[in-house]
């Protein structure tokens, strides 16, 4: 018989072996038992560890409970006193029951499996699934099996499975959007949390949630609307998925007729994985804002890629380039002005060489999302370097470093040790570029380009193919006289830039490659040609409430009724597994 | 006898122990030798270890070198045989005397002490000190006893050394910019290395050598001038120094009436400095611009503050921001819109309960400037809680993690985590103001404002100190009816906004603290009202080139002709230092 609790109230709880019920559907229980009569607080959870440690702090934990596992059902009230609380128990199945006449809207019984569901639903093209993360990938599998894209709702799925399962997707031409994947709008039909907006020519793939959301919202606000939003769930763009489903997406939105502006929005992506991104984004035939959060963006507009501050300023970017795109859709590339034209050389790298310790960093900052850096400077996504005495690959140098000049003057008083540098540099085939800064001014090396024209023109006769750029600091007043500085470099074979900003530009261009799209280099078949998205037909899996969305949106959905196989039993499970081990991936589900 | 090298060449050397040289004499005289006959090259530095090794590298290391030490000049030649080898290093008197003679312009003989130099230019304001960085903190007191501000070019001096010296400073009302300062233009005058710059009402202060002289010869190609461009060090916005020198150059900036607009700029500074910055820019009655290099700005411009993302836009918003102030010097604060003002409550805490990560995520990008932050989101600057299940000081959650969901449905869908939380934090009587989201669509909860309205209701009749900021992104077009759920929230009480960015703003607003300057905390007496900044009479101590450029700008300057003291003799020097341990600071280049 349980006490009164120092409060005067009654615990009564109930555990329903193996009987399993969506987290929603027992957010919905919950509700109801709290307003039966007597009825001070409840809990309606499956009792796992987790949820019995967060019983315990409020309370809430029966004394005496038996041993439960994460697939047995507990239900607990606190009452004014025994007989309110039991008959609240009692009228758990009634209440359930209300629920459940209430989401159903036809008479046909719910398939219990992916397959069976694909036959109600020929032309489904979505899996949405939500079902607890442990059970997850086995449904994916079952819906990879059966020809669909996946919007994967549940978390709690390993990095490795979900390696598998895009890898598998790829095989197939196929979309993983997620796991813990939160949002989706796709053909006008919102997945998961998704805001109602209007239909319109802006295409966006993003690694977070709400960030799809305010953007997605704002967008609406501002009177444009949106094609497709492809959440990928946040762990897509780590460096062990390497944003296969990012690139996926890319890949459908450039192909899309209906997208004719894309954002990329991001937690902040992992460097590699960023700079991929950035490489595929540049090969998609339309403006593209990109959006890493939290990360300075590069200032320059960069051939098609528009780089924002934050969310607000992703969606303005956006509204505003697909008002140009409407106004003249054949121009697209003569909007961004292109100061300086250098041959590509995609293969070559780039050496720079800095005086100024500043303009090197932020060099890096700006050029860390188009290549693979090293420097003798820290910033996040650019690999610091030991010993700045010998370069290898993109490499990005303070030349006034303290352990380069040591014992030695600034570079911008004595240019010795960068000129032997730049002979090092230019000795190297594998160098296709070279950035020098000259900073002008009282204090700075009285004429610069004396000992840099010739050594310029020299490395340019002997590589006609190594292209030189200097960025000239200074005004017009300065001692050394700019104009003059500046024509000597130029005569000398060098591109000549008074900003940096431009310079950087002229770099991205030579130096970054802009390939086809290869959006999953691991895996195995090449993929086919993606299916254009289109409105979307979704079998759901998962939580009821999102099979009612569907519904009520219009999209033509099939709830499964799924339990998890074998009744949760994980040794029974695994028999089965290897009864069906010749199958490619049971459907354990059936 | 030498021996050929492998090339047939031949090294020879001199040794002149104690002969103290300037590095750009050095230089100088390097360039001079490299010219005589039959000389392939040479080198001419002090023997420390650094420069020994470095001529070891090029194979310029004399063969059985006798030992040296870092006052002694070793002078060396790689010549076609040993007689102009010999030849050439007979010559190092006669090539050093052209040099000198060219350097002095009057007649006086150069005196020995900053003491004496000041006796000769009793206006001088400035000493300007490159010695060696080991000398340099002497010189710099000597400077500080004579009553100068110091321009301290020299590095390797100790953080100790630095501290000492910049305590001292702020007790006599005295700045020291540097150590390893390369750059300032003060009156007009350039220091170290500078652009010549049209005169003008842009006056900036950075940590960043080129940086500043990025932005002040962009200033100048724009058609806009500078007051005054006050380079501090690279390392006095560590947290060791805790940015002494800028906060005072923020304060004399803002007294002084040449000065309209004002350009903070940085490499990334430690987060708490960056923030006791920002605090003392809001107090400068003046828009500033603030660019902390690499690191993402706030994309708000708050009060009178305006986040630049690289220097060129530093330049270009201070460039406009000046031409503003022309068109209106007296409706400054009127070009912010001011959408929500709260009553300002600095001593309060903040409380951000998020159900969108990403947009917890963009609150620290911007606010972390602004409050020192604790959160379950790693980002740089933010300080990441262990357990986030109690709050302390400014806190931001993002209540969709994992750990605080586990065995329970995402926040957009089930409120009761976020609503006890809620009641939580308004029970901490140090809260001021509690930030949270609603996000509105398909797929969250039916009806957020249902239990969130009475819930903020209550609360507000309880404490009506407490401030509730609500921001809810959605459509019109979304389920819940966006207008209706802000209507209900508002009336509950609630600040409600349909954006992140102005929310934060009110934030801002509401819980910085902008107080009265307070330049450096830890100096003991209060300094008193800055001498304003004016065209400088300047003390040279260090590299006679820096003097000869002071001269040719046309600022009344005196070279000290610094001798290391007690002929460079550690242990002489030391007891000179306890002969003389009476003195504060005795004045041992005398």
């Amino acid at each position: 018989m349980p006490r009164p609790d120092t409060h005067g109230m009654i615990l009564s709880h109930r555990l329903r072996r193996g009987a399993y019920l969506d987290s929603i559907v027992l957010m919905q229980l919950q509700v109801a038992l709290r307003a039966e009569p007597g009825i001070e607080d409840c809990s309606a959870v499956m009792a796992t560890a987790a949820n019995l440690s967060l019983l315990a702090a409020s309370d809430m934990l029966p004394e005496g409970l038996e041993a439960t596992g994460a697939d047995d059902l507990l239900l607990v009230v606190r009452a004014v006193d025994s007989v309110a609380g039991e008959s609240a128990l009692d009228r758990v199945d009634e209440l359930l029951g209300q629920r459940t006449s209430a989401s159903h809207e036809d008479d046909l019984p719910a398939p219990f499996s992916v397959r069976e569901a694909c036959r109600r639903l020929p032309d489904a093209r979505w899996a949405a699934i939500s079902v607890p993360g442990r059970w997850a990938s086995r449904v994916a599998h079952d819906a990879l099996e059966a020809g669909l894209d996946i919007f994967l709702y549940s978390d709690n799925v390993s990095v490795a499975d979900e390696r598998l399962l895009k890898r598998r997707a790829a095989a197939r031409g196929r979309l993983v959007l997620g796991p813990d994947c939160g949002t989706a709008i796709l053909g006008g039909i919102g997945f998961g949390f998704a805001n109602r907006v209007r239909a319109g020519c802006i295409g966006l793939v993003g690694a977070s949630g709400t960030g799809l959301q305010a953007i997605t919202s704002r967008i609406d606000d501002l009177g444009a609307g949106v094609s497709h939003a492809i959440g990928i769930g946040g762990r897509d763009l780590s460096r062990e998925i390497g944003g296969a489903s990012a690139l996926a997406a890319l890949r459908l939105l450039a192909a899309d007729p209906a997208t004719q502006v894309v954002v990329l929005v991001s937690k902040p992506p992992d460097a590699a994985v960023a700079r991929a991104l950035v490489t595929a984004a540049r090969a998609v035939p339309k403006p593209v804002v990109i959006c890493f959060l939290g990360t300075i963006p590069p200032v320059a507009r960069v051939t098609n890629l528009n780089f924002a501050a934050g969310l607000e300023q992703a969606a303005d970017l956006a509204v505003s380039l697909a008002a140009d795109e409407e106004k003249a859709a054949v121009t697209v590339t003569s909007r961004t002005t292109m100061p300086c034209r250098l041959p590509a050389a995609p293969g070559g790298f780039l050496r720079a060489l800095f005086a100024g310790g500043t303009l090197a960093l932020e060099t890096l900052a700006q050029l860390r999302f188009f290549l693979p850096l090293r420097a003798n400077l820290s910033l996040e996504g650019v690999e610091a370097i030991d010993d700045p005495s010998t370069s290898t690959g993109h490499t990005v140098l303070d030349m006034g470093d303290d352990t380069l000049t040591v014992g030695r003057l600034h570079p911008m008083i004595d240019p010795d040790l960068r000129l032997r540098r730049l002979q090092i540099e230019a000795a190297d085939v594998t160098v296709s570029t070279i950035l020098l800064d000259v900073v002008l001014g009282t204090g700075s090396e009285a004429d610069p380009a004396e000992r840099l024209a010739p050594a310029i023109q020299e490395i340019r006769a002997r590589r006609a193919d190594l292209e030189i750029l200097v960025v000239v600091v200074g005004t017009e007043d300065d001692p050394q006289g700019r104009r003059d500085q500046i024509d000597r470099l130029a005569a000398a074979g060098a591109h000549v830039f008074e900003r940096l900003g431009p310079a950087l530009e002229a770099i991205v261009r030579r130096t970054a490659a802009s390939p086809a799209f290869d959006p999953q280099p691991d895996a195995a078949p090449v993929a086919a040609e993606p299916t254009p998205l289109g409105p979307p037909q979704v079998i759901n899996v998962g939580l009821e409430s999102f099979h009612q969305s569907f519904v009520a949106q219009g999209a033509p959905a099939v709830h499964v009724a799924w339990r998890p196989p074998a009744g949760g039993d994980a040794r029974l499970l695994a028999l089965l597994d290897v009864l069906a081990s010749d199958q490619p991936a049971p459907d354990v589900s059936a």
